[in-house]
C-alpha cells in the first residue's frame, strides 16, 4: 500500500513551458492559468494538452462518533438526508456538477443509517455504521481501515476505466471536519489550536471544546501516527480512509485529482503518506475557511485556484474550479502561437 | 451624459438573501458565490435568478500616442495584428469565450492602422487613428470624446437588444495601461507612483519613465480632471471613452457588467463618473497585477471573483470568471430548500 508514485513527466513539463512561452500573449500574462496548463500537460503526458472533458466526482459519505460530542452545528441525521439530496441532484455540488458536465457518484462508506430504499450500489462499499469517537476510541479497526482504503482504490480504478481524465473526491458527514483536523495535526505535528475550525458554523465555546477534543484524540493515538494506516485507524473514518485510497490509486495510475476543502485535503495528506509523491498529481481547487486546509495545502506545496470563502464541502469548491482547469488546457492548446502571427 | 443611475432593487436583494438563508446548506457556506447570487438576483429583478445564458463581450481597440514614448514592452503594430487574431478566434479571450459560449465583438475605435480587409462593421465606429501622447497633448478633441462615448452607448444598446444578460468590455491597444493609470490617478487624486504598473512587462527603468509620464499627463490636465468628459479628452483615448460610455449605458439600462483588468476598471471609474451610481451594476471578474486596478476596485467597493495573477487584458479575466457568476445564479435557484428536506 505504500509504493512510491512516479511524478508527472519533467520532459513534458518543459515542452509545455516552451509552448506557453511561444503563445501570442505577453510572457506571464496568463498567470496561474499558465502554470495550471503546464501541470495539466505534464499529467496528461502530451503537449498541447487534450481538453478535460471527462471529470468524475465521487462523494464518500460517513458519520463520525464525535458528532455526538458537541463538535458540529448540525445533528447526524443530516448525513443520510444529504445522501438522498445528492441522489436527487439537489445539493450544491449536484448543481455545480450539472453545470460543468461532471458525473457525481455518491457512496455510503459509514453513514450511521441503513439508508433504506437507496440504490444498492450506494451502499455496496459500506464498512460500518458510524466511526468511533476518536477522543475516546479508535475510529475503525485495522481491518476496517484496510477495507475502506481498498474500496477507494477499487472505485478509483472503476472511474478511470470509465474514462476519467480528472477526479474529484467529495465528502458528506456531520462532524467530519474533526477527524480531518486530527489527521492533519497528527501528520504534520501541529497543535489542535492551529488546525481546528468552525466547520459548518459552531460558536466560540463549541470551538474551544472541539479543539480540546482534537488534541485529546491526537494525544490518544500517540506513536501510531507515524504509520499512515494506523493514523487512519485511530483518527480517521471509513469515508476518509476510502477517499485517501481513492486519491492514492489515482496518483499511482497517473490520473490527476482536483482537491476540495479540508476533508478532501486531509484525505490527500493521507494519500501522499500511503503513496509517497502522490501530491504531485493533486491540484487545489479552492481555499476553504478551515485553517487545517490552508496549513495542509502549504505543506503539500499546493496553492488553491479559487479563494471564495466557501465551506460547503461535498466537493463543491473543487467542481466550481473545473472550468478554470479546463480554461488552462484550452488556452495552451488553442491560442495562436507567435510564429503564426509573423 | 451625467444622469444618475437607479440601483438594483433593495427589495429583490432582501428576497434573494432570504432564499439564500433557506437553502439546504449551512449558513454562509457558499461564501462569495452566495453574495454574487444575491447581487445577480437583484440586478435581474427576480428571485430565484434566471440562468445567465447570454453573455456578450465587446473589445474596444485603439492605439495610444504614448506607445511611441517607451511605456510598453511591445510596438504598436501588435494592436492591428491582435485585432486580426480576435477575428480569427485565436486570442486568449477568444478561447475562453468559445469555452463559455460568450459572444465576442471586436471594434476599432482608434487603431493606428487602416485595417485593410477587415469587415466594415469592425471599423464602423472608428473615431481616429491613435490618440494624442497624453503627457504632451490631449488624447482627443472634445468632439471626438463625445463621439466615442456615444459609440459605446450605441453598442451597449445593440448588445442589450440582442439579448445580453451580462456584458463584458474587453480591450486591445499597445500602451493602454498608461492612459488607464492616468484616468484612475486623476479621478481619485492618487500619485502616479501608486497607480503605474508594468503593463505587458517593462523593466525597472521603463517603469520609472512611465510613472513620470503618467504624473506629467495628470499635471498637464490640471483642473479639467474635475469633469469626466474633460478627463477622457485630456487623458483617455477613443477606446477608453467608448468603453466608459458602453458601461454607463449598460448601468442606465439595468444590465450588469463584469469587469476585467485595469483598462476595463479605468473605464468603469469613468462610467461611474458619467453616470453616478453605475458601479452598483458592476462586478469585478479578477484582480490583475496592475496596482491601479486594485486601487480603483477598492474605491468602487468591488472585490474580484478571481485572483490568478492574470494580466492579459482583452476581457480575458472577466470571461474566465463567467462560469462562477453562472454558478452563483444556478445555486440560488436549484439547490434544495430546507423546507424540501422536512
Amino acid at each position: 500500500m505504500t509504493a512510491a508514485v512516479t511524478a508527472p513527466s519533467a520532459t513534458l513539463r518543459a515542452e509545455a513551458e516552451a509552448r506557453l512561452a511561444d503563445l501570442a500573449t505577453p510572457p506571464g500574462a496568463l498567470g496561474r492559468l499558465g502554470d495550471l496548463a503546464v501541470w495539466v500537460a505534464a499529467t496528461q503526458g502530451q503537449v498541447p494538452p487534450a481538453p478535460i472533458d471527462r471529470v468524475r466526482a465521487v462523494i464518500f459519505a460517513g458519520d463520525h462518533g464525535v458528532s455526538d460530542h458537541g463538535v458540529s452545528a448540525f445533528p447526524k441525521a443530516i448525513t443520510p438526508a444529504m445522501v438522498r439530496t445528492f441522489l436527487a441532484g439537489r445539493a450544491g455540488v449536484s448543481v455545480l456538477a450539472a453545470q460543468h458536465g461532471v458525473s457525481v457518484r455518491v457512496l455510503d462508506l459509514g453513514v450511521d443509517d441503513d439508508l433504506d430504499g437507496v440504490p444498492a450500489e450506494v451502499t455496496a462499499f459500506k464498512v460500518r455504521r458510524g466511526s468511533g469517537a476518536i477522543h475516546l476510541e479508535d475510529a475503525l479497526t485495522s481491518d476496517e481501515t484496510r477495507r475502506a482504503i481498498l474500496a477507494g482504490e477499487t472505485v478509483a480504478a472503476e472511474e478511470i476505466a470509465a474514462g476519467a481524465q480528472l477526479l474529484v473526491s467529495g465528502d458528506m458527514g456531520i462532524g467530519n471536519t474533526t477527524p480531518a483536523a486530527a489527521l492533519i495535526a497528527a501528520s504534520f505535528g501541529l497543535p489542535a489550536s492551529e488546525v481546528t475550525g468552525r466547520g459548518t458554523g459552531i460558536d466560540e465555546a463549541a470551538l474551544a471544546a472541539k479543539t480540546a477534543l482534537v488534541q485529546h484524540a491526537v494525544d490518544r493515538a500517540g506513536e501510531r501516527t507515524a504509520d499512515p494506516v494506523d493514523t487512519l485507524t485511530a483518527l480517521g473514518s471509513a469515508d476518509l480512509a476510502a477517499s485517501a485510497g481513492f486519491m492514492a490509486a489515482a496518483a499511482r495510475a497517473g490520473v490527476p485529482v482536483l482537491l476540495d476543502g479540508v476533508i478532501s485535503v486531509a484525505a490527500a495528506v493521507m494519500a501522499d503518506r500511503l503513496a509517497p509523491g502522490a501530491a504531485a498529481w493533486f491540484v487545489a481547487g479552492h481555499r476553504s475557511t478551515e485553517p487545517a486546509q490552508s496549513l495542509a495545502l502549504d505543506k503539500l506545496g499546493l496553492e488553491p485556484v479559487l479563494d471564495l470563502g466557501m465551506r460547503l464541502g461535498e466537493g463543491s469548491g473543487a467542481v466550481a474550479a473545473v472550468p478554470l482547469l479546463r480554461s488552462a488546457a484550452l488556452l495552451l492548446s488553442q491560442v495562436a502561437l507567435l510564429s503564426d502571427l509573423h
